[in-house]
């Protein structure tokens, strides 16, 4: 689908229209998706059409498909960790107009909700989440006759996609789409996880558990709040390289010991690290982060997505002094924070480059999610 | 066994000696303690032998007995909530001396350990707690030629008990040490599990669940703290007459609801209680805790003990923006906060009175657990 952007007037040929164009469909959960033209109607009242430009995978794509694997989320268009521009916009839409940069965002911040009008919180009551199924109520999408969910409100693997409003933030013009697509979800979900959720102190000790995009964001976030130490944990020896780039001291493969990972940190640290970060959505991996975290002030925050199983601790592991949390987009009320971590991007305050693996073509989807479930990087 | 004691000498009679006294010898899981002379062998390097003066019962004694029931940590004497008087100490011991009204504390603070050096816990790296068997390395208790255990490392329900100087803490003179020996467990307990664990902001509205003497507490910390809504939790009707005389203004019956409890108390607060507190020691008690928090900035606080089994949750909860934390003794250094309890009593800031049921003699253990046991008061 080509589109005509006349720059002065800021305006689409395809407004108003029926966007015909490519999308990876989801059909059915364990299966590989498939590259279709979908239809994306217009945006209605106080929606955005984007363009995407850029768009990640994320590890919640791949539960989606490989690990929820729930049928009443299905068809749908995978994707919610993109970048692009503003196509049209529907009645009642005064922030944006066609042509701005803008990011998408999984989370909603209506600005008008109990949650949204708490500084306390970045949850939002009208977030899209259907926890189970993870799509959207409202839909654009159709595909050979048949409603196409949205995922997690977004669905980025697509040319075209329509989000709410309160669900798009409005970014500076100078941004490079293809590198800040980051800030769409990974990045600032594991960097806001240690800088707001934890709240990591100058000079503590960290570990954070799982080094994908959210795990490596998380030390980096480590770092940038001051920790003294960050220990690094994975299955995967080779992110052992990769999470020193980001401000990693150690590098701990739980393979590598017969104690249970959470003994082995124990004693590296003389008694627990001061703070700890989940980023693999495994519950084993959730109660051993906690059982890593110091006795009588060991925080440790939950990122990883799972709704599969229940997590179960023991009892004293709280009474003894820990706190536990979970962090949803690292704490950042969404349309507020992503502006603002673009920002830290430009300014050099914030590392995207070093987070890009790959460069493919949509046309490659089932590649990337294969490369990213076989954690071949 | 009578002592005599010459008050300006502040010299005790028995000092050096092995005292004969009476004790209730718990001597297995799940029967009836028996009174017993015991041998109470002279104060060693840095402890203190106690003269009893009145000692009350708390859960955590008949959880010992009846729930945990740990053969390893049997014959024991029980209790580990009083105020008594100093009789003698052992070499080194500078802070006390005989005549001092002192409170001995199930925590140490041994003011020496990481931890006790640390302003962010209460938690003492050399406490006596042996987790499954309650008990503490040394006794200075035998009893028919048999070596009986010191529980949580003070046994109270004996006429003289022998603790280490770490765990016990020096009182107002002026203290009625009948009303003030709650301090030495529950009600430190409760009212610091509001105060300094969950850290209740005025104008919030809170939920306890469990009344016995450390809930109640709890609603006394949270009406301290400034709570404009407490909603008090139990399934014995009785309680809700004396939650009231502790500020609550609510009280709600699970037993009453057709519906889970957390979705009761979500409803009644219009989205989750800013703060609950779990008083029963009961796992899934301490699940419905966590979930009848709010979303976004809900604080759950576990107080009640168990080890029996693991608690379940499900990951969204925390990821939804609660904090769940634990609270031992209230977070109170226990040195340094059991004299600031007992002022607060005596200046009339904090109630005592209120929580005494019944007065009953050491003779009279059985019935005193038997009526805590059937919650008859
Ligand atoms: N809470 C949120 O807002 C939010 C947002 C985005 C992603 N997530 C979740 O964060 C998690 C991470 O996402 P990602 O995209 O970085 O995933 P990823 O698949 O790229 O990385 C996961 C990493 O965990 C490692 N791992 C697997 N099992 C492990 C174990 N037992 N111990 C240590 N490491 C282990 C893998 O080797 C891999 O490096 C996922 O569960 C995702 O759904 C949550
Ligand atoms: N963390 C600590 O430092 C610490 C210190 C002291 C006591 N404790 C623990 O605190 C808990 C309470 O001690 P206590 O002496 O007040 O006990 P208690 O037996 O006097 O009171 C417990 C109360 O819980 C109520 N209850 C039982 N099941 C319930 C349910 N499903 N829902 C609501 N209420 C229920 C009972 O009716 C009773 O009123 C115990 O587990 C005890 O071991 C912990
Ligand atoms: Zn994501
Ligand atoms: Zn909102
Ligand atoms: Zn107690
Ligand atoms: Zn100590």
């Amino acid at each position: 689908m080509e589109t005509l952007y006349i720059r002065q007037k800021q305006i689409f040929v395809t407004a108003f229209q029926v966007i015909k164009c490519k999308a990876a469909v989801a059909w059915e959960p364990n299966k590989p998706v498939v590259i279709e033209e979908i239809e994306v109607a217009p945006p209605q009242a106080n929606e955005v059409r984007i363009k995407i430009v850029a768009t990640a995978v994320c590890h919640s794509d791949l539960y989606h498909l490989f690990e929820g694997m729930n049928k009443d989320g299905f068809p749908t268009v995978l994707g919610h960790e993109a970048a692009g521009i503003v196509e049209s916009v529907g009645p009642g839409v005064t922030e944006f107009q066609p042509g701005d940069k803008v990011i998408p965002i999984f989370l909603s911040q209506c600005q008008e909700c109990h949650l949204c009008k708490n500084p306390k919180t970045n949850q939002c009551a009208v977030a899209w989440i259907h926890q189970e199924t993870m799509s959207a109520v409202e839909s654009r999408f159709t595909c050979k006759g048949k409603r196409v969910l949205q995922f997690m409100g977004t669905s980025t693997f697509s040319e075209y996609t329509v989000v709410h409003q309160m669900a798009v933030a409005k970014i500076d013009p100078a941004a490079p789409l293809d590198k800040v697509c980051l800030v769409g979800c990974g990045i600032s979900t594991g960097y806001g996880a240690a800088v707001n959720t934890a709240k990591v102190e100058p000079g503590s000790t960290c570990a954070v558990f799982g080094l994908g995009a959210v795990g490596l964001a998380a030390v980096m976030g480590c770092k940038a709040a001051g920790a003294k130490r960050i220990i690094a944990v994975d299955i995967n020896p080779e992110k052992a390289e990769k999470a020193k780039v980001f401000g990693a001291t150690d590098f701990v493969n739980p393979k590598d010991h017969d104690k249970p990972i959470s003994e082995v940190l124990t004693e590296m640290t003389n008694g627990g690290v001061d703070y700890s970060v989940e980023c693999v959505g495994n519950v084993q991996v959730m109660r051993s982060a906690l059982e890593s975290s110091a006795q009588g002030w060991g925080v440790s925050v939950i990122v990883g997505w799972t709704t599969l199983h229940d997590i179960a601790i023991q009892p004293i592991h709280l009474i003894s002094g820990r706190t536990w949390k979970g962090s949803l987009f690292g704490g950042f009320k969404s349309k507020d924070g992503v502006p603002k971590m673009v920002k830290a991007y430009l300014d050099k305050k914030l590392k995207l480059d070093e987070f890009i693996t790959h460069n493919m073509t949509l046309d490659q989807a089932n590649d990337a999610i294969e490369l990213m479930k076989n954690c071949k990087w």
